[in-house]
């Protein structure tokens, strides 16, 4: 069994003791690496999207709280803990909707509050060492779900949709990380691309991340998957899931759902790639899960390009729901979930 | 029953004299008819694209040669057919693989050469009624396609995929003319538009003939096209074709065949509005039907803004072929045909 790179790609690192994000919103056209020094400008690189994917804004706000520990100049640890509060509450609200910026606040606060700590410098550690933690918990469970999937293909082409990579997460990514890992294990895999309207994040991203892993890709437009599984190259779509209801349908970008129907129709697997927090089971089907709708102007333009008149109306419903039936398993850091869904995502509840 | 009235769009049109196109390239940002004097100007819109769509550049043509007849000066009717030859052989070759180019300009030199004119006058007469004639005789094919297919639909919604409509025929179109008939009879329609990746003809184009014909509409990202269905308020989707094999496979723009699986997997109609002139009964079926590679720019583009880093691999297929088994019925100027389609379609061949 072949030596398991480091990801190819990472949001965020430490380099000389600074802390550094990709800026994300200049991907593809620039690699911009960019300090981060203060917890405002954290903040400001959550909310601006610098930093985005709900694994990788919980681990930018674990490291928000590190540099907000270090900045202190507070002789006492508990007006230490004070500074952390207050510097939580303000990562917290960067994107108020994001359930991992405050789990991952939480986290780090509840941590450092449950012990005594002797000076300001030990709790600093404290802080430090926990956002790391974060950090490479992540990277492990993206790693397990990278080597599940991994089992799962077999060479030759992979359709995906979306960006579920690296960038999203501490590294590897969760429906990508089960190609990078294939990759790493010797498998001769080749990944099509849905480029993934409005917001092209397979475009923009996917194919940046890929070409950093040396694995080869294709960029189609959405509307191509038909064609590229009618050749008959394909052999297994994976997507990742922003929300997994207990029976097993999945919510996930829009165009998922395309992707399935037309996966179900060429008798092409079709998996469905996350850590098991995705999975929602208060949320017993997918006609609990609401679909958030965006702005119309994601879809009439694209990066200030225009599409159609303006006042034009537009649906731009930003996820779909893919029904349990059409996913032939559920990959997650504990393994390979197969049917029926109900049954065996419930032996991972806690 | 209701008066149909004229086209909200037409490509082309005489005015004051004058022949002017309405500059396609320019919309949906801007209506800008511009005048065509020469020969020379009609070739540079067809190559352009400002004129675009197999029967509209067919009638584009034919009006060029009635410009070069006005245009000629000389006194002799033999001249006369030689400065036509001459400005059709310049216009056919505007784009060469297109066929309807080529027929128009045989049939309007073929008609005038059959007959003996006593003058220049009466040759140049000749011309221009032949060029209103081949425009009126595709107004009348694509009202007789759109009555046709009015009669399948029952108000509601309708998805459609590509431009079909007047600004590629003399008006009304193909699949978008069932949509006109259907609204001028009284049914309350609406269409659900695909923007159409990598051109984006439906979002650029469909949205403003559908706003000129007074018609709801409302565009999507072609990968919305399953929820869209999935919410179960779409009666049919409706097409047009580049090409029907003889067996009923449908040629057509990239992003069909989704279409057609998406809208078999939630039991909605799937119908294909061509005229007859469309089948191509020396093609037994799809398999013989070369599709057309384009280049990668239009993918890793939107409108000039860039999706993806330069270089990466992109595959672009202008068209996909839809297998006859998926095509609920063929709506022609001839009437609606059903499966079995190698039975049916022969019928209709001369």
């Amino acid at each position: 069994m072949s030596e398991i790179p480091p990801p190819p790609v990472q949001p965020l690192r430490e380099r000389d003791g600074k802390v550094e994000l990709l800026d994300q919103t200049l991907l593809p056209d620039k690699e911009r690496w960019i300090h981060i020094e203060t917890v405002e400008q954290m903040r400001e690189a959550i909310q601006s999207l610098r930093i985005r994917g709900a694994p990788a804004i919980g681990i930018a706000a674990a490291y928000g709280l590190a540099i907000a520990a270090s900045n202190s100049d507070v002789t006492a640890t508990s007006n230490l803990l004070a500074d952390l509060d207050a510097a939580g509450a303000r990562l917290a609200s960067a994107r108020p909707t994001a359930v991992n910026l405050g789990w991952a606040v939480k986290r780090v606060l509840g941590h450092v509050a449950s012990t005594t700590y002797g000076s300001t410098e030990a709790l600093r550690d404290a802080v430090w060492t926990e956002a790391r933690a974060i950090m490479s918990e992540d990277l492990n469970m993206c790693r397990r779900i990278g080597l599940a999937g991994a089992e799962l293909l077999q060479g030759g082409s992979v359709l995906t949709h979306c960006n579920t990579g690296g960038l999203a997460t501490a590294g590897y990514g969760t429906a990508l990380a089960t190609i990078f890992m294939a990759h790493a294990l010797g498998q001769d895999i080749h990944v099509y691309i849905d480029e993934t309207r409005p917001l092209l994040q397979g475009a923009r991203l996917n194919t940046w991340e890929l070409s950093k892993a040396g694995i080869q890709s294709t960029l189609i437009t959405d509307n191509m998957a038909a064609t590229v599984l009618a050749r008959g190259d394909v052999q297994a779509a994976v997507v990742g899931a922003d929300r997994v209801a207990a029976n097993g349908d999945v919510a996930n970008k829009i165009g998922t759902l395309g992707v399935a129907i037309l996966a179900r129709h060429y008798d092409v697997p079709f998996y469905v790639a996350i850590p098991t927090s995705t999975i929602d089971f208060d949320c017993p089907d997918g006609r609990g899960i609401p679909i958030e709708e965006r702005a119309p102007a994601e879809v009439l333009e694209f990066r200030g390009a225009r599409t159609a008149a303006a006042g034009t109306e537009v649906y731009n419903p930003a996820f779909d729901v893919t029904p349990a039936e059409l996913v032939s398993a559920i990959i997650t850091e504990h393994g390979v979930i197969r049917p029926p869904y109900r049954e065996n995502l419930a032996k991972l509840k806690r």
